[in-house]
C-alpha cells in the first residue's frame, strides 16, 4: 500500500426532506448564487424547495449550464458573481451543473485567463467562493469531492481538474429528487459510479485488501441496485442504493494508496468532446475494451474481478472472459449501448480520437503510463 | 435506509514516516500538549520522531495515562493543559491516549463538573483545544472519529461520549510504528475493530446495500489479516491492511443510514469496569454470546453474515451455526480467550456485571432495546 493522505470534509445530508438543511448551512446574510441546469429543477418541484429553503436570503439565479458544461457558459456566471459580489454558491443539479459550479467558484477570484485553471487542472486556485451542492443526478460523485470537468465548445477540449477547495461544504442527496429522471441518466449513472470504481479498482495488485473490498461493494450494490431502480423508480431503497454507490465510488476512499488508472475516462472525454457521447455512454463503449486490453497485464486483478465481483468459478482464463462478457452485458442490460456502432460512429472516429489525445498531449494513458495511441486504436477498434 | 448527516474533518495521513506531517498541521506558534501513555513511546523511538517533526515549538508533556484512562488522571491533564495556557494537544499512543485527550480538550474549557461532560455524552461540550493524534496501535478507530470513551476509578464507570468537537484535526497512522507492539495488544485490536464492525452490521435488514458490503469488507479483510499480521508483525502491508481497517470500522462510513447495536460494547465495558479485563477481552467474550441470543430476531442477517463472511453454504440453519462457532474460533486462533473462565472468572460475574448496568440505569440494550437485564444473564451465561 502506497503512502497517502486523505481528508474529506464535505458534509453530506442524505434523505427524504434533506433540502430542509440548507437553512443550517449557509450564512443568513449570505448572498447566494444559485445555479441550475435547463429548468428540470422548477419543473419537479426542486426549485421550490430549495427556494423555501433558502428563506430570506438574497438570491441571485444563474441557469442554464448545459451537460458537459461549457467554459464559455460558466465564464458568463463569473461575470454575474462579480458583478453581484455573491458570497456562496449553490448548485442545484446534476453533475455537470456542480462541475461547472466548482469551476466558476475559483474563477472568480482568478486574475489571469481562467483557461489556466483548466490546464493547470487548478493549482492555480488558491481561494473559492464557498459552494454547497443539492444533487439531483446520482452519478459522478461530485457532490463529495474536489473534481470537476469543463468543456471548451470552441475548441472541443473536455479537461479535468481538482482541488482541496472544491470539496462543496455541504451537499444534499435526496433520493426523492431523482424519481423523475429519465431512465436514460439514471443508466448512464449507473455506468459512470461503476467506471469510476473500476478505473481506481483495476489495477495491478497494489494489497489494499480494505481498498479492493469496498471498491467490490459498490460494484457488487450498482449491479443488484441498478437494474431495480431502472425498473422501479420510485422504490426508494433501491435508489438511494445506487445514489449513495455513486458517491462513494469517487469520494476518494476506494483509491487512497492505491494506484488508479483513468485510461477509459481519458478515451471518453474525447469521444463526448468530439461527437457529443453522453459520459456514460464513453464508458460503457471503453471500458470492456481498455480491460480486454489488460489481460496479460493486469491478469490477477481481473482473475479477482471476475472471482468476487461476477462470481465466476471456471477456469481462470475462462473467468477473466467471463468478466470481460458480463460486464459489457450489464451495461447493455441497462439499456446503455457498447459499441460505438450503437451511437452512430464508424472506424473513422478512432483516428479522430487519437488526434484529439496527440493534440491534448496525451501520448499514453493508463497506469504506469501503459496504454499508448496505439494501443488505444486497438482498444477502440474492440468497440466498434 | 434511513436519513443521515455525514462528515468526518480528521485530515489522515497514513504510511511511513508520515510523523513528519505534523509540522504542516500544528501552528508554529502554538504551544501544544504532548499526551502519551506509559512511556513505550520513548523506547521504540515514536516520541523521538515526534519531537524532531514539531522542531521549535514550545511542547508540554503529560505522560502516563493509563489503558481505559482514568478520569482521575485526566483531570491532572486538564490542570496542566491550563496552567500551562496550551494551545494544542498532540496525543501519541492508543485508543485510550487518544480518548483520554479528547475529553481533556473538552474539559479545559468547561465551567462546571467535568463529570457532567461524561455524563451527558459530552453534549455540554462546546468548545475544544483542536487536537491531532499519533496512533501507535491500531483499535479503536478513535484516531477518525469523535468518540471518546474514559472509566471513574473511584466508582467503576467506564462510560462513553461523542461530540463533533471530538474529531482529531488530523491523524498519523504509520504502520510501522507499531512493529513494536505486543501481540496481546494487536490481537485486541483486531477483535476490537472486528466486533466495531458488527455492532453496525448486525442490524435488522435495513437495506443498506453498501454499508452492508463495507462491513463485510472489513470483517473479511481482518478475518485475512489478522492472523497474518500476528504472525509476521513487520510485514508492511498486512499490518497496513489491519490498520487501515480499524480505522474505517469506526470512522463512521459503515453506520451511516442505519441502526447499530452496540450491546456487546455495553456489556463489555462493565467487565473492563469490574474486573480490568483488556476491552478486546471482554468483546471477544459477549460478542458469540451476543450473536446466539438474536439467533431468532436476526436470523436473515445471521444468515448474510454466514454466507458473505464466512462462506458458509450448507443450510440456513447450519449456516448461523458455523457462522457463529467460526466467530468464536477467530478470536481464539488470535490467542484471544472467549470465556470469561479464561480470564479466571466464574458465575458470580453474572449478578455484577448486571448490577453494574442496572446502577447505570442500562436496563436494556441493543437495537431497540431488544436485550434486557434478563438477557444479559442468559448472553454471558454462554460465555462461561
Amino acid at each position: 500500500m502506497d503512502n497517502f493522505e486523505y481528508c474529506n470534509p464535505t458534509r453530506v445530508f442524505f434523505g427524504k426532506g434533506q433540502i430542509a438543511a440548507i437553512d443550517t448551512q449557509i450564512p443568513r446574510e449570505a448572498k447566494v448564487l444559485l445555479t441550475y441546469g435547463g429548468g428540470s429543477i422548477k419543473r419537479n418541484g426542486t426549485y421550490a424547495q430549495v427556494k423555501a429553503a433558502l428563506g430570506g436570503r438574497k438570491v441571485v439565479e444563474f441557469g442554464g449550464i448545459e451537460p458537459n458544461p461549457a467554459f464559455e457558459t460558466m465564464l458568463k456566471g463569473v461575470d454575474l458573481a462579480r458583478a453581484e459580489k455573491v458570497d456562496f454558491v449553490l448548485a442545484v443539479g446534476g453533475g455537470s451543473v456542480v462541475d461547472g459550479s466548482k469551476f466558476l467558484s475559483g474563477a472568480v477570484f482568478y486574475e489571469g485567463d481562467p483557461w489556466e485553471i483548466v490546464l493547470t487542472r487548478a493549482s492555480v486556485v488558491k481561494k473559492t467562493l464557498p459552494l454547497g451542492a443539492v444533487l439531483t443526478l446520482p452519478a459522478t460523485g461530485t457532490e463529495m469531492n474536489g473534481n470537476a470537468v469543463v468543456t471548451r465548445r470552441a475548441t472541443k477540449d473536455k479537461l479535468g481538474m481538482a482541488s482541496p477547495l472544491f470539496f462543496p461544504r455541504f451537499s444534499v442527496l435526496d433520493p426523492e429528487l431523482t424519481y423523475s429522471l429519465p431512465p436514460r441518466q439514471i443508466a448512464n449513472g449507473v455506468v459512470d459510479a461503476f467506471v469510476h470504481t473500476m478505473e481506481q479498482y483495476m489495477t495491478y495488485p497494489a494489497r489494499g485488501s480494505v481498498q479492493d473490498r469496498f471498491a467490490e461493494g459498490v460494484l457488487l450494490t450498482l449491479i443488484e441496485e441498478g437494474p431495480k431502480t431502472l425498473a422501479h423508480p420510485t422504490d426508494y431503497d433501491s435508489r438511494a442504493n445506487m445514489m449513495w454507490a455513486a458517491t462513494m465510488a469517487l469520494c476518494g476512499i476506494l483509491r487512497v494508496g492505491m494506484p488508479g488508472d483513468w485510461a477509459s475516462h481519458g478515451i471518453g472525454h474525447e469521444l463526448t468532446a468530439l461527437y457529443g457521447m453522453d459520459h456514460g455512454q464513453t464508458l460503457a463503449v471503453v471500458l470492456p475494451g481498455v480491460l480486454a486490453e489488460y489481460r496479460a497485464a493486469k491478469h490477477d486483478k481481473l482473475l479477482q474481478y471476475a472471482r468476487r465481483v461476477w462470481g465466476e468459478s471456471g477456469s481462470d482464463e475462462a473467468a477473466v472472459d467471463g468478466a470481460i462478457a458480463r460486464t459489457r452485458a450489464f451495461f447493455e442490460s441497462l439499456g446503455v449501448k457498447t459499441t460505438l456502432a450503437g451511437y452512430g460512429l464508424g472506424a473513422d472516429a478512432i483516428p479522430a480520437v487519437v488526434e484529439q489525445l496527440r493534440r491534448h498531449n496525451r501520448l499514453t494513458l493508463g497506469e504506469g503510463d501503459m496504454i499508448d495511441l496505439d494501443g488505444v486504436t486497438r482498444i477502440l477498434k474492440r468497440c466498434l
